[in-house]
């Protein structure tokens, strides 16, 4: 075609990897501090140099595209650094869960394959030998913070080649893998392309106000979208990032207090122990939190009062489809709008679209989506229909259009040739005036293969029959869905974070006979 | 390899354009109201029924991938509809300056060589007809407007089936293309992606605060990239784009009104029609700006007070790099720091990197450069170095890394081997205390080509002579960028919008001689 041919000098200009993006960084805010770790700080020219240095070690040790390098350590400035440099060769990044045992270590490494093995001494040097010792392939390990000799990072670096030129590496080239949820029984890293990183780098760029001013507090697990997100973000704006290596409570304060970090990924129960830990008001915390005793905080997401996912929260996402996919900082009701570059389709079982307002799947589509599974073709078929993602996961559409989640797809229950998702006769059953908690369960059923049962913990005072929850969930859905079975009790089983604990509920009220899925 | 053939099936998942950016807005923003023009009101879902009928005439026409779709018409909802249309298909689609001659059209027909021209009766019915009846080949002719019959664009519609199903199409495909400044002697037609397309959008969304309750009045020409990306920014954003023929100035303040409008493009010239016009308080205009004289108005872009780009102002782009792709907005000083998915690099003749300070070529590269110019391709040839888009423009980095625009590198003058940027010497030569206003220029010298010559209005009561400003500059840059030769004079000639007019300052100072460049 004529057009193509006259456009093909194009072509290598629109390859563009976050290899480039440091690349610019290292011009832009060449002075400016990107990484903060302890006793290290470097700017963004020092750190496009290390990156380099290292990307030359990778190359000279035969990595290059589609390779894996992973990552056997607790949170570092040089996760970023080992990133950066798979992504300037084109390599497949993976942080592995620290707290992983041997054997499960060794799970990843057969799956993963990795040529190349970032390893660390301090805490968790027993437990990484032994999953060396448990793993037969050769592949380079280097000790990332310690070691002398020739498996030493910082040893390499710095014989390392200060090499600057690699060849483009294209935008959808896979680039990050994060071990995700099990499905059909075992765990599987979701890769996400360069493309992805830097869209959910950029949301978080907006959704959080992250600016070349800002400082970003590492201090979730690096494994986790969420935390990438925020440090990418920071990465993406010429912020800087500042780790450590564990969450402790007085470290986090000091650092916050030294480096006035303005933003940070801190679960629940950090929080708790540093609201003790800060009890006398030692720490200024002022930069990063509204009130010295965090009296209020109840969320990992820290930010500024009037960034755009504070003011709005709430949204719905997965690994696989780049965290965060809708957003309620994007206008509507439930979990909000989607992000740009995304699509959602709510469909059956064969993709079909459903009418708004009717629950089935949740569809994907858009370069912010995983680019599948490592080493899973056939889970990466399974889950690909007509060109859409298929998340595993429930929802609908609002009636402004918005996306709602109902629940995971992997609590459907089954009667007759009918699916029904307990998350959606739950919301039926809580619009019910007489009904404090409540779970659905499918119970074993030789006719219907299952049974819908509802678990009801009614309100004080109220002693509403079981019959009228069965009328008004008829009057609220097809009659398939509506519970057959009703039983009250006292409470319901709960998990440690405060949910419904449904295998518990499964167990001590009769259910079972789920259908298999996926 | 493994990998990419366990990864395939996620392929077709990535195919992201603009029509599936309408499919999720129908859905997601069914009942709000895309596009307002005269009595025509349609909400995101009207909208994506009309542009997939309208997608369905074009199939129908056989309007596939790479063809080529033209506007020869006023502003207009048509004019996304149409370009969301050949986003469907995979078409490019090109909105014509609709002010020129029927000459100039022909120019454009035989190099675009359209498969589909939606041309306009009203105002500009004549110079279309004669531009069809000067060009041979044949095409389908589509009236968008009060025509009857079968090239009606409301009757095709309203007869063509109600398509639904598109082959997806690639982020990368062109989608749009916009005549821009003359090479080589010709105008060329800059494509831009889906992919840069949607980024432009993002970026008009972050940067101007638009979003779904914002109104962009779409005055400005929308074959101009700034207007488009408010016009996307707002449909991105699932906001209203309200659009008027040509700029009148009442027109505009009740639609403003009536709207409630928050974002628009509005010339200076308009501006100060407005202001006579509304001089009385008629209109209501607070939703937009901030005073109802619009008193302090100086800039086309009108947005929020708060948003960034307002309270950061400035950039540097070109339509070749998707609009302003630095922006002070990012942080930085001079034109600020690069967009996301953008690399700048400044860099000599070969596109070799020169140290920061240095003024040089600036080349960019990332997904929001465009895809070459449509039908050139010796010029895509010469414009892309190793990996990299020549912007034929000079810059420097600024001593923080923000970039900086020197000037055009059309005006290079050459003494010996080495090039001299009028713009750097001008520089120079402002920052000294007697210079009222100054042009560089090339005057021709049998031995060096070109010596470098000033032309200086010195500021009143200041009579400094003329080896003071060569010496002045001699400190300031390298030896042979001094001028060699001052010639004061008592103004200076300037173009009708302010500039100085440079062929009429070499006409009267003998300038010539100067190098070919491109």
């Amino acid at each position: 075609m004529k057009q193509h041919a006259a456009l093909a000098p194009y072509l290598p200009v629109h390859a563009y990897g976050l290899g480039d993006l440091l690349y610019e960084q290292a011009r832009s805010r060449h002075d400016m501090i990107a990484v903060i770790d302890g006793d290290h700080r470097f700017t963004y020219e020092q750190l496009d140099e290390r990156v380099n240095r290292l990307a030359g070690v990778l190359r000279a040790r035969g990595v290059g595209k589609g390779d894996r390098v992973l990552w056997l350590g607790q949170n570092s400035f040089r996760v970023l650094e080992a990133l950066l440099a798979s992504a300037r060769v084109g390599a497949i990044f993976c942080p592995a869960n620290w707290r992983a045992a041997p054997a499960e270590l060794n799970v990843i490494l057969d799956d993963f394959d990795p040529a190349i093995v970032f390893w660390q001494e301090a805490e968790i040097g027993d437990a990484n030998r032994a999953a060396r010792k448990g793993w037969k392939p050769e592949s380079n390990w280097i000790c990332h913070d310690g070691c002398a000799g020739e498996d030493s990072y910082e040893e390499l670096l710095a014989s390392a080649d200060p090499e600057t030129e690699f060849a483009p590496v294209e935008t959808s080239t896979p680039l990050l893998a994060i071990y995700t949820a099990a499905f059909s029984g075992r765990p599987g890293a979701a890769l996400l392309s360069h493309e992805s990183l830097i869209i959910i780098a950029w949301l978080a760029m907006q959704g959080q106000s992250i600016d070349e001013k800002s400082g970003y507090l590492v201090s979730g697990p690096m494994f986790h979208v969420g935390v990438l997100m925020g440090t990418l973000g920071t990465f993406l704006a010429g912020g800087r990032n500042a780790f450590v290596p564990r969450v402790e409570a007085n470290q986090l304060l000091q650092m916050m207090q030294d480096e006035k970090l303005t933003h940070a990924f801190v679960p629940q129960p950090t929080v708790v122990q540093m609201r003790e830990a800060n009890a006398g008001g030692k720490y200024d915390v002022s930069s990063l939190f509204c009130d010295a005793e965090l009296s209020d905080w109840s969320m990992p997401m820290v930010m500024p009062r009037d960034a755009p996912a504070m003011k709005s929260m709430g949204g719905y996402g997965q690994t696989e489809i780049g965290g965060l996919a809708a957003v309620a900082w994007m206008g509507g009701t439930g979990a909000g709008r989607p992000v740009p570059f995304v699509a959602f389709k709510i469909g059956d079982e064969q993709g079909n679209e459903l009418p708004r307002g009717e629950a089935g799947e949740i569809f994907a589509r858009g370069p912010i989506v995983m680019c599948g599974y490592w080493n899973r073709p056939e889970e990466n078929a399974r889950r690909v229909v007509n060109g859409w993602h298929r998340t595993n996961d429930l929802g609908k559409r609002l009636p402004d259009g918005s996306i709602a989640f109902v629940g995971p797809k992997t609590t459907m229950i089954k009667t007759g040739i009918e699916n029904v998702y307990p998350a959606e006769v739950e919301s039926a059953l809580r619009s019910h005036p007489g009904v404090a908690d409540v779970c659905v369960i499918g119970v074993p059923d030789p006719k219907w293969d299952q049974n819908v049962k509802a678990v009801i913990v009614r309100k004080p005072d109220t002693d509403f029959p079981a019959e009228h929850f069965i009328e008004h969930c008829r009057a609220l859905m097809a009659s398939y869905k509506k519970p057959k079975i009703i039983e009250f009790t006292e409470s319901l089983p709960k998990t440690p974070v405060g949910f419904v604990d449904r295998a518990a509920v499964d167990a001590g009220f009769g259910g079972g006979g789920y259908p298999k899925v996926g």
